[in-house]
């Protein structure tokens, strides 16, 4: 639905939704005929709550497209991600907290490893250590002509790179080719106002590469990656155009920034474990009308292509249910922004098991929480941005429309 | 999804992708609570494919909305047939080889036979053969003005006719009245730029009658029916947009032509059956990466209101399933453009059964391929244009989109 719509009938309730993702949920069988990592996983906190709910499959996009985080969490909040477009750079930058002003370009940064033909064998460079890749990001941090570079490593070998100066522009082309074995792409210009931004970025990889070299012993990584250049956007907020007081409870800086960005508040989680998160949301239950819980490891398993680890950290979560249902939520939304799954070791475009729970919704009846039985589901297969309005409806937040 | 977007993610791969349309496939029991005549052909290696694919209903252009070959079609290569738009006789000109030029205008002809009042008997004059109808259509080809009338028997009763000269237009409304039973409808000019071309056409109608009725003995045509006035449209072209060397395979003349009007290379056919199109797949594999390959015999039982020749043409398909199987292709999705149940003896509103098969699909587990088997597939129903994007997933053809 178009957000402004539901602006207009959003109405006020003391009611309390849950959105529990679980990054990259959705996955498919080892082998043909098997059964995927949910369908693998022993649920039974989950299985029983299916029952009691509408099953249904999500596309972020649509059919067929794969999504980064960006795009799938966007859509899971509501937003149509055709419409609405972060910089992968913005989403780095804000999600470690760094305070990026109206004017600045970020850029999400790799450090990787090239070899002497300059061909990229490991676009993640093994992912490095935080406290060597920090090491690195603090001796590349510089300034060219009036133009100020900070480098920041998010995590590994994630970076965040920022340029603040006058006179530049986010058109300028990517470096970084999506692949091992592939060269670097050449930065360039893609807009006459963007040839200063290009001069000076490509004197800053020229000048990384030699500090790399000249400065650090033994470098995992000998190069930068660059891509997603952007500015930071401007969006309709998700408390306003919901009438919530949204909470998020992330560990890793891109949710966390992700969600700062649509205005919902980042919670503090003491630890980093998917019980930690379930603890700040009972420490905060009182505050909020709406939670959004992030939990990594399912697509960090599936990434790696680690079919039982990405079991064992679902039957993990499946564990902490009973402490969200002890709060007595009124809407519990369970699903995924992409599937990730470990067959393919990376996202994929197949649509991701869903569950919206609460009192009123008309239940399926399905006693489980998997792929095959959410495609069985009466919610179909639905855009993962119509999930936002079902669960207000279910909360009793949307008026009457009288056309 | 829109085109530019897709065209956006294409990337290159190594994999080949079948679309197998069974023209008019979808049906209806007989009798209400019976098999439809899809549920009814033994179909031992369509249901065997079935349980490792996923299953949906498809929708050419909307719920409800019955369409034509040219639509339905459009809708199968993805393209959006309400945006795109084919003129019916542009159609069958391109379909029989004509080389329409950019000013020419293409209508659709019937030969018809209409009774002493004027009404329409018989939109399809017997479906008169072949020869008779070359016979006629070579009489009528004619000069009026400035304007040369070209009269192109497609297959029996179904005609091209193509109008060349100066100051034409499109504008000009059908005389089909669609059914039997009504009389012509009175062509007209619906804008002043077409009141010659109104003027010829209907100097041209009423020759053509006087020619039948003067030199054709025991004539079994006595009408022209036109529908479908329209120029060559320029649409975006399926090899571009997706990036795939694409091929058609197909023994009518229209689907050859609306294959040629996105750009497909039409591949001869030595014979004209299902297994001579099996033949030319085979021969052809290894120089293209996509193949549409089209049966028309389904969509003509249908037509005719024979449930058992219908059944029988499936059952044959289903025999040279394992000839496709055998050629081991990436990504197999099998279809039709639009149901034709012979109870209804003609196209229908109602969603066509579709299966997409591919090693990364995830799988239905459904070891069925019917009407009611896909209405519990994963799919769900499906806007036909989907189906382009979700085989491009699975034949790894789509970069992943960071927003």
């Amino acid at each position: 639905m178009d957000l402004e719509f539901l602006h207009e009938l959003n109405t006020q309730a003391r009611t309390k939704i849950v959105m529990l993702i679980l990054d990259g949920l959705g996955g498919l069988p080892a082998e043909a005929g098997g059964r995927t990592e949910l369908e693998t996983a022993r649920t039974p906190n989950l299985d029983a709550l299916a029952e009691r709910s509408a099953l249904g499959l999500s596309e972020p996009v649509g059919p067929g497209i794969t999504v980064e985080s960006g795009p799938g969490h966007l859509a899971l909040f509501g937003y149509d991600p055709l419409q609405y477009r972060i910089g992968r750079g913005v989403l780095e930058a804000v999600g470690i907290g760094f305070d990026l002003q109206s004017e600045d370009i970020a850029v999400r940064g790799n450090y990787c490893r090239v070899d002497e033909a300059g061909v990229v064998t490991d676009r993640r460079a093994g992912r490095i250590p935080d406290a060597i890749s920090r090491e690195i990001s603090k001796q590349l941090n510089t300034r060219i002509e009036d133009v100020t570079f900070f480098v920041e490593t998010v995590r590994e070998h994630r970076l965040a790179i920022i340029l603040r100066g006058a006179g530049l522009s986010p058109e300028v082309s990517n470096t970084d080719p999506a692949k091992n074995g592939h060269k670097p792409l050449p930065l360039q210009a893609l807009a006459p106002q963007a040839e200063k931004t290009a001069r000076l970025l490509n004197q800053f990889l020229e000048r990384s590469s030699q500090v790399i070299r000249n400065h650090i012993p033994e470098p995992p990584a000998n190069m930068l990656l660059l891509r997603g250049f952007d500015r930071y956007p401007h969006f309709p907020l998700f408390p306003d155009i919901y009438g919530l007081r949204a909470a998020a409870i992330a560990v890793h800086p891109t949710y966390r920034g992700i969600a700062k960005l649509v205005g919902m508040q980042v919670l503090p989680v003491e630890g980093a474990t998917a019980a930690d998160e379930f603890s700040s949301l009972e420490k905060h239950w009182e505050g909020f009308d709406f939670f959004y819980l992030h939990i990594k490891n399912t697509d960090l398993a599936g990434e790696d292509g680690d079919f039982a680890r990405k079991v064992a950290v679902i039957e993990e979560v499946d564990g902490l249910i009973p402490r969200l249902l002890a709060l007595h939520p009124d809407v519990v939304i369970i699903g995924g922004d992409h599937s990730t799954p470990a067959l393919l070791k990376g996202h994929s475009w197949h649509p991701v098991p869903t569950l919206i729970f609460s009192p009123d919704v008309r239940a399926d009846g399905i006693h489980e929480f998997g792929e095959r039985a959410c495609g069985r589901g009466s919610l179909g297969t639905l855009p993962a941005r119509n999930i936002m309005p079902i669960a207000l409806a279910n909360a009793g937040r949307l008026m009457k429309w009288s056309g």
